[in-house]
């Protein structure tokens, strides 16, 4: 089975994802600059949202590049993956509508941890599929990155509890750390294509 | 015509139904653990569609695979079978709601019953169209769970006007038949592809 | 310019119009079938419009099909196609909600007029850019179906005043004549491919 | 790596984007047209937009058409496009549900110019990735439309305080700039095809 159609229904859904979380962003009846700065928090934690769900089709569209066959588990570790993700949209409106309160900022990150397991799950399932000399397993390396960010997450749930603002601190590191470019990854994967 | 689009336009439909039932998790006001706990019974339903959503994506996948050419009859049993899944958002979140009371969640059966009985109507118009040596009807073989799911689905109709529980059971016993790996199917997919 | 973004991106809207639409089955508080017994109406049109949407999925396929390369007045004549039946949620939803009353019933023909005269443009733009022997003219023929259907909105919309069974008459009637399969298409499809 | 992808997710997200626009179109509990007039404002609001958008899609459509590969920084440059343009329906429902008050109506701007320059961004860092010769730079030329559109856009922010009209003219103009066939770039489309 080609992974081409798990690519598209993963990029369907990720697509989605992505613009429903704007939904939260509810129209306010007044027309001041007053009436929409009760959306701040909520665009912030929107913006939040957004890079993380990017960074994630970002890498997915990595790890699928090269995988050339799907099989049966990798359909529902993927899907197992799209189910995390898809309740991000629930946690970031939920975190921006109550100004980044102690719980609904560590649901935040449960759900992150969720998401980021769930992709650790996927990346072995098609690890094991490929074998040994395994494109993909060469492609994460160490995997410094994968590893670090569950427990930055866990750090960050736990530090919702003492101070918002140092969970948020944590967030943005995990997202910091995935947007800095990959050298080694790009070389990669410009080897495979040559 | 190719079954391409058609298989294109309908991870689109299912891509978005997955999506918009996460939108039945409406986001509470509060920002305590109590304030989620009412939606509990909702996540479960979403957790169970979810499955569901999936199982019916994988195995289209499959039927899919092993159809060249569409034609009309085969574009509007395909419509017929979306038409039953997109009730799916709806008795999902009205079984959850109402935390699985007795009417909700016997319609969350029919709805599944009319998805099963729109599948099957269009593995039989995709097994007619090819003819005696379908490479679809070899890849069906008995088809035990599609003969056994909805008579689970009319079992579960019935036992959700007992106890909502005993429907329940039934509902994630269809899911678990169907999550079993298929042996034979991957088997015979890989032969195809050979 | 290859058609075949135009057709990823129409499939696009199309699957989030027919599945927006089913967001219009507002979730009731009760659980008894009392409870959703006034969503009937609302239920009846969304399978009205369910099919009208499949329609346009079926037929803009057909077109697509045999158009090979795309140009911008194609592109603004698709858009504007899509930006009619992007209205088509609303007016399901305001016929259904307000259980087929006159003004209501009237704008949905309204709705259904103007896509139907933009697929007629788009079509026109298509055979124009092709010259002649084009084919996609021989494909519609004497396209007997399009231009029916405008007029049996337009009688529709005029019945809504009168009886809203007789403008619900005009409807149905217009999905049946496209739902009747056409021989003369499907030949001439099979032979465009051999 | 290919663009394909990165043409695919972006065509979901626009197509979502232009369809829950439409979600902003609440429907009324009345069923007279009087009850749908306060609409109107929201409808030419959501007319607006829906061109916008369509303008966005066209010319990013032309934009990858002739981008052969696709690098880390693109994908971001697009994800920030991506994110401006899903801010577009709620300051479109923000400024027809408040008939083009003066905040709203400048905020409408604000957001165009944030896509405009997130739209130039992209065009750059394509263009730098392609070097001398980038047939990106040949297809835009002076790229006269990109210059004067954010200046228009910055017209109409501070003329919304001073008269919404004005504004409003401001924003038709910029639509009606990009609609115009530029002859130039179909030639020079075709050219590359041949």
């Amino acid at each position: 089975m080609k992974t081409q159609r798990l690519e598209a229904f993963s990029d369907g859904v990720l697509a989605i994802i992505l613009t429903i979380m704007v939904l939260e962003l509810k129209i306010p009846h007044g027309d001041t600059w007053a009436d929409i700065q009760p959306l701040v928090p909520v665009l912030l934690s929107y913006i939040l949202s957004f890079v993380y769900i990017g960074i994630y089709w970002n890498n997915h569209h990595h790890m699928l590049h090269v995988t050339k066959q799907a099989n049966g588990a990798m359909l529902w570790a993927n899907l197992h993956l799209l189910f995390w993700l898809s309740l991000v949209p629930f946690t970031t409106g939920w975190m921006g509508e109550n100004h980044f309160a102690a719980i609904p900022t560590a649901a935040y990150g449960i759900v992150m941890l969720g998401a980021a397991l769930a992709y650790w799950i996927l990346q072995r399932t098609i690890i094991r599929s490929q074998g040994a000399n395994s494109s993909l397993a060469k492609l994460i390396g160490r995997d410094l990155k994968g590893k670090l960010s569950p427990l930055l997450y866990i750090l960050a749930i736990g530090c919702a509890f003492i101070h918002p603002a140092l969970a948020g601190f944590f967030y943005v590191a995990v997202a910091i750390i995935w947007l800095l470019p990959d050298r080694r990854i790009e070389l990669h994967l410009s080897e495979i294509e040559d």
